[in-house]
């Protein structure tokens, strides 16, 4: 019986693949073995993983999917930022290929999902597809990119802004690691990827979608289980030095001070102010606070402190930015302290493909699937795919809200879920005329 | 003619004790031959002091002013705890002495003025009643106290507070350094101030007079010269931990938030309100302040940060404890997260002696100098030694309010003013019955 059912099985997926389903076990022992390349243990035993871009732990988990990839019969190109991308030619080769994927670098503190699953979800697409004998008329490409994260090299979605021609080659070879300052082009070229393929590419894909964890918690609060991810938010991150004068606690009267942490304090409070009053997918954060001197007795000669400030929509953004402004030239009048600022990043939100986004609502509806409709709050490689082709992501929810996180986890329902969805997405996409 | 002068000023100075006045040139060489010892120099020059207590700098300051005292023929007893007092004899050995004095250790960006003044004003004061041939009644004694700054070993005002009975002796001994580790009998006795005299003391002075710079900026905003101190505003010091939830700046709405860092921004707010509101002597300062794990776009886990509220009423200050806690608690349930506290330091504030404040401010009247009454908002050895015997302090202006601070700088002339009161008062009561 078992026999019989696994031939009906078969011969139902080949006559029918849209009711093809990914192995989920398959993915996971992928994900476990990639996630043991720099993995670090947490004080809870938390699996972690510190795979920082270009350092050998990349290298070997390059290597590690590259093999993958090699096993599945894809054709590997490495460009000359270092991107891999891997195709399964399709019964037209013509035409451009669907491509997937997102990148296995991590943060320091990271998790074994974070960008990984959008490739070796992909990884698993393809699988799934040679496994059931299922053609396809685009070749479908599976990619990852390099320097994602931005924590050794920034910015951040480096090899993938470089990929769609956004950053010279030559200007990001030459960028610095923040640790070490070894150069990126260096480093690149000593793990043995700095490929031949030319880097921005000649040939935009047919369309791009990515695969990735939510890093939030909105999912698991609304018990949703795919995020149909409409775009990316517009970041403006400002470092502000403000500068009052340093005094004894006991004995300079309130009216006498100009207390630089007292002004940091009420611009803290105020954009949480600006963010609930303006609503929507608003969101504000201080993140880093450093008082000097810093200590109990003596009010602060200087505070640098951090404002994160996103919105999906441009204008609204600009809104929030001029009300921060406004607080503060007020308080720095009103307290007599100096403030100085600091771009640290600003991009506008990106919107991402209609018809794309209805195909993975779609698609995730059809497969029984609940879903919402959601930016994304986090930068992603799909932010710059988006500049090239018709683009779109699927979210799965993270435990917690964590990522960033030793403790990253998605259930192994949801992993199988958004990769089924991923699938059936790709199989629509690679069929497109 | 210059000796004829000189012969004139010496037959007046002795006839007439009420218009002697101290030599600010002695005064200021001795203060910068203390302030060599241990020098610091600052990035503009500015001549610091960095002379922590017990270490060798403090020792040789200790030498330099022990050798002082001794070139002027006073009787030289050291401490258990290492507190120095050089006594000029009175006319009556029955009565207790008259006691100045201050500190002269530093904190590690001190200058040379917080607590040296206290101690070498004595030395002039009592070399310019040698000088003139003026005798008193009463023992006139010079004192340092060890440890009063507390930068090294806690808590501040150690030696004047074994001095008074309010610590023990062995406890004071046992109190381990904040850098190395280090035992304070231990560094006591290595740079040779464990001495043989007991302590506390046996005999309390007839009072006790503390000259001080005013380490704030009042009297130099005031236009004043002299502050006749009324007594020490009480210390209340708290320590906060703030727990919430670490979370992505970009991927966690502000509904789903429990971000320590809004809290403790709150709560710095909230202390300037409490101050406004309450008025009078309140003063509330947040000078440290840390977040964790302090990233640009990261939600902080944790913060600790730091309350200094000051009073010098007892009740009001108990009412400005009680407004913060309720913020506390409110806030805490507001955001959803965990504070945690810890008393670091805690004073109930000291009222000086009504009769020795009127003799401090007519004695500066009678001098032509303009006063005002005023509380300290630090804390000083007069205030231990408030517990034994009638005690004033009189205080002279601070440039720009610096103290603990390589700039830190009072005037000539300030100095010659405050100098000439102490020696006027000290001629008062050294004559008392």
């Amino acid at each position: 019986m078992d026999a019989d059912t696994a031939d009906t099985a078969d011969t139902a997926d080949s006559a029918d693949p849209a009711a093809l389903r990914i192995d989920v076990d398959r993915l996971l022992r992928r994900l476990d073995a990639l996630g043991e390349i720099g993995q670090v243990i947490g004080p809870r035993g938390e699996r972690g993983c510190a795979r920082l871009a270009l350092t050998d732990a990349d290298r070997d988990g390059r290597d590690l999917v590259v093999g993958w990839m090699r096993d599945l019969g894809l054709a590997v190109s490495i460009d000359a930022i270092g991107n891999v991308v891997g195709v399964r030619a399709g019964d037209d080769p013509a035409l451009a290929p669907v491509m997937v994927g997102s990148h296995i670098d991590t943060v320091r503190t990271g998790g074994r999902f974070d960008g990984n699953l959008g490739v070796l979800g992909g990884l698993e697409v393809v699988e799934t597809l040679i496994t059931h004998g299922v053609a396809t008329r685009r070749p479908v490409a599976v990619a990852f990119f390099t320097d994602e994260e931005g924590a050794r090299f920034q910015p951040d979605m480096l090899g993938s802004l470089v990929y769609v021609g956004g950053l010279a080659l030559e200007d990001a070879l030459d960028v610095r690691a923040a640790d070490d300052g070894a150069r990126l082009g260096d480093e690149l070229a000593r793990i043995g990827y700095a490929g031949p393929t030319p880097c921005p590419t000649a040939a935009a894909p047919h369309a791009y979608v990515e695969l990735h964890i939510e890093q939030g918690p909105v999912l698991e609060d609304a018990g949703v289980t795919i995020g149909v991810v409409t775009g990316v938010q517009g970041i403006s991150w400002t470092e502000l030095t403000i500068t009052g004068q340093s005094a004894h606690a006991g004995t300079t009267p309130m009216r006498l001070r100009r207390d630089p942490g007292y002004v940091a304090a009420e611009l803290t409070a105020g954009v949480r102010a600006i963010a609930r009053q303006m609503g929507g997918s608003q969101v504000a954060t201080v993140g880093r606070m450093e008082f000097t001197p810093n200590l109990v007795n003596v009010v602060p000669s200087s505070v640098t402190m951090t404002v994160d400030l996103r919105n999906t929509d441009e204008h609204l953004l600009q809104q929030a930015e001029h009300r921060f402004d406004t607080s503060c030239r007020r308080l720095a009048d009103d307290e007599g302290v100096t403030i100085e600022r600091r771009t640290l990043a600003r991009f506008e939100p990106v919107e991402f493909d209609a018809r794309m986004i209805d195909l993975v609502e779609t698609t995730a509806t059809r497969l029984g699937l609940s879903t919402m409709r959601m930016p994304s709050g986090a930068g992603h490689d799909a932010q710059m795919l988006a500049r090239i082709c018709p683009t779109s992501m699927i979210f799965v929810p993270s435990v917690n809200g964590l990522s960033h996180n030793l403790a990253e986890l998605t259930e192994a329902t949801d992993l199988q879920a958004g990769t089924d969805v991923l699938l059936q997405v790709v199989l629509q996409l690679a069929n497109d005329g």
